[in-house]
C-alpha cells in the first residue's frame, strides 16, 4: 500500500457519495482522480465546491468516467435495477466497483447476479456491495463472532439507532412526525422501508452454510413516542410516530432473526447486539451502536485494498476480511 | 460444501486436539481419515477411546500421517521452532494445514515464515494460524470491528478470563495457587506466561497498515486475591495469587494495547472488550468473555472451508473471512 496510489473514481455525490469522496481525499494511499454525477448543478464544478470541503481539489465533476481508474466507489441508488447497467458498464471499463446499493449486499437476483459476474470475472475485476447496514453490523459482524462457535442454532441480532443524531431526510424517512395512520400508508406506499435488511438475512444464511427452510416477510410497525421528542429538525408529539420497529426471521437448522429499530428519542437505549445461541452462548453488544453515514463512508475505503487483491466475480462481504486502512 | 466431504487428518491429540477432533467428528462435511500422535501409549488405539468418546471411530492412532489429506487440524506445541519440522512436512504431503500453534499467528521470525511460505506456495497449500486467543478476541475480531471507522488512532483490547471454569492445567498455568514470590520465580523462568500476545499485536498493526515505532516488552504480573477463592481443582488464600496479568503495547501512528488477565474468581467482570479511539468511537462488549478451548477448536474447524478457498502460503487470520460452519 506505500509504494504505489490507488487511482478512485466517486460515482454518485449525494449526501453517502460526498461522505465517501471527503475520506477517500484523506487517504495517502489513495488518488481520487475522477468525480461523477448526473445532477447537472453539479457537473463542471470542482468536486472541493460540491461536497462543501472549503477548498479545491483538482477534479471536477463530470458527467461519465473521463478514463480508466483502479477502483470507483459507487453511491447512486438502493435498488438493483436502478443501477445494474451502471454497474455493469463500470466493470467493463476494468474498474474494480464496491458500491452502497443496499440490494447489492446480497444480490436475491439470480439472473442479474450471474450476469454482473460474469461481466466481472470477464474483465478480471470484483463488484461488491458495502456499507454498515446492509454490509456489517447486521451480517458481517454477526458471522465473524460465530466463528468462535462449535454449534450454533439460533442468532439475534439487533440493532437500535438513534435518529436523533443522523441527517433530517434520514429522521423523515423513519416516520418521524407522523401520526399512525400516515406512517401506515407510507408503509403500504412503500415509502418507509429500511432496505436491505432481507439482504443481510441472506447473507448471513449463506456465510452459515445453511438455506432458510422459510424466510417470513418484513414486518414494519410504528414506534410511538409516549413523551414529546424534539431533534434539530422536527418535534414528535406524545402519540405521533418517532420511527420504525422492522423485522425479518429465517427459519431452518439455525434460526436467523433481525430487528431493526431506527427512531428519534432512542439516545438511552441505541446499541448493535447479537446473541448466538449454541457453544458457546454468546452476547455481544455495541454501546450507543455504529452510526449510520459516517461507517458506511468507511466501509467503502476501507474495502477497498482488500477488493484489489480478492477474486473477481460478485463478491459478497463474506467473502472478503476487512478492517480499517 | 454439500457436495463433497473433506478429508481431514487431527495432528496432535493433546486437550486441544482431543476437542478439535470431537468437533471434526460432528460435521458433515467432514470426513476425519487420520489421527496422529507421538505418544506410544496413543498409537495404535482409535481415537474414539483416546479422546474418551464413548465409541470407536474406525480411525486408528498413527505415528505418521499414512496417507493424503485435503486439511491436516495441527495442534502440538506453542513454539514455532518446535513446529516448523511437523508443518513443513505436512505441507509438502500436499494439505493445508491450520494449526493452533500460537506463535504461527503471526510469524516473527522472518526466515521461518519466508521458508515455510515458499514450501507452502510450491505444494499449491495454505498454512494458517489460528485459535481464539491468538487468532480472534484480541487480534481478528477488533480488527474486523474497526472496518466501521474513518479514522483510528488507539485501540484498546482487554480481555478477562475467569479461569475457574477452565481445565486444571490451565489454572495451574496462570499461577492460581502460588505464592507473591513463587509467581515471580516462574514468570522469570518463562513458566508463567499466556503465548501469543505479541503475535495478536503486531497482526493487529499488519491489518491496520501500520508499523509500529515501538513495541514494549510484554508485562506480566500476578493478581493476588483478596478473597478466599475455591474451585473444583485448587484453594486460593487471600495474598496468594489468583491468576495473571499481562499487558503489551504498541505506538505509532495508532496505538494499540492489548490486556490479559486469566484468574480464578473472576466470574463478575469476565469480559471481552475492544475500544476503539477514532471516528467513530467504538466500544464493544462480549459479556462473560468467548471461553478458551471450545473457542479455538472452533476456530480450527470454522477455518476449514475458508483455507481451501484461500490462496496459497502462509497466511493469517487477517487474509481470510470467517463464521461458522
Amino acid at each position: 500500500m506505500n509504494t504505489k496510489q490507488v487511482t478512485v473514481a466517486q460515482y454518485g455525490i449525494g449526501p453517502i457519495g460526498a461522505e465517501i469522496a471527503r475520506l477517500l481525499l484523506t487517504k495517502p494511499w489513495v488518488k481520487l482522480v475522477a468525480a461523477v454525477d448526473i445532477d447537472p448543478g453539479k457537473i463542471g464544478k470542482d468536486l472541493g465546491d460540491v461536497i462543501g470541503l472549503g477548498r479545491q481539489t483538482g477534479v471536477k465533476v463530470t458527467k461519465d468516467l473521463p478514463s480508466k481508474v483502479d477502483v470507483v466507489c459507487h453511491s447512486t441508488a438502493s435498488r438493483m435495477r436502478e443501477v445494474d447497467g451502471q454497474l455493469k458498464s463500470l466493470l467493463e471499463s476494468g474498474a474494480h466497483v464496491i458500491s452502497t446499493c443496499e440490494e447489492l449486499s446480497f444480490p436475491l437476483d439470480k439472473q442479474i447476479r450471474e450476469t454482473l459476474d460474469a461481466v466481472a470475472k470477464a474483465n478480471k475485476v470484483t463488484l461488491l456491495g458495502t456499507g454498515v447496514n446492509p454490509g456489517f453490523v447486521m451480517d458481517k459482524l454477526p458471522l465473524t463472532l460465530t466463528a468462535v462457535c462449535q454449534e450454533v442454532t439460533a442468532l439475534e441480532i439487533i440493532r437500535i439507532q438513534n435518529a436523533s443524531t443522523r441527517r433530517e431526510p434520514l429522521q423523515r424517512k423513519v416516520g418521524a412526525g407522523m401520526t399512525v395512520d400516515e406512517f401506515r400508508k407510507a408503509v403500504d406506499a412503500g415509502k418507509i422501508k429500511h432496505m436491505g435488511l432481507k439482504e443481510s438475512l441472506i447473507l448471513v444464511g449463506h456465510g452459515l452454510g445453511v438455506e432458510f427452510d422459510t424466510v417470513s416477510d418484513e414486518n414494519i410497525q410504528p414506534i410511538v413516542a409516549d413523551r414529546e421528542i424534539v431533534t434539530k429538525y422536527l418535534k414528535v408529539a406524545p402519540g405521533q410516530v418517532a420511527g420504525v420497529h422492522q423485522t425479518i426471521e429465517g427459519t431452518g437448522q439455525i434460526n436467523v432473526r433481525l430487528e431493526l429499530r431506527m427512531y428519534v428519542g432512542a439516545e438511552a437505549v441505541a446499541a448493535d447486539k447479537v446473541i448466538v445461541k449454541g457453544i458457546p452462548d454468546l452476547e455481544m453488544v455495541i454501546k450507543d451502536g455504529v452510526h449510520g453515514d459516517r461507517a458506511t463512508a468507511a466501509m467503502v475505503v476501507n474495502a477497498i485494498p482488500r477488493v484489489m487483491k480478492a477474486t473477481p466475480g460478485v463478491l459478497t462481504m463474506d467473502d472478503i476480511p476487512v478492517s480499517f486502512r
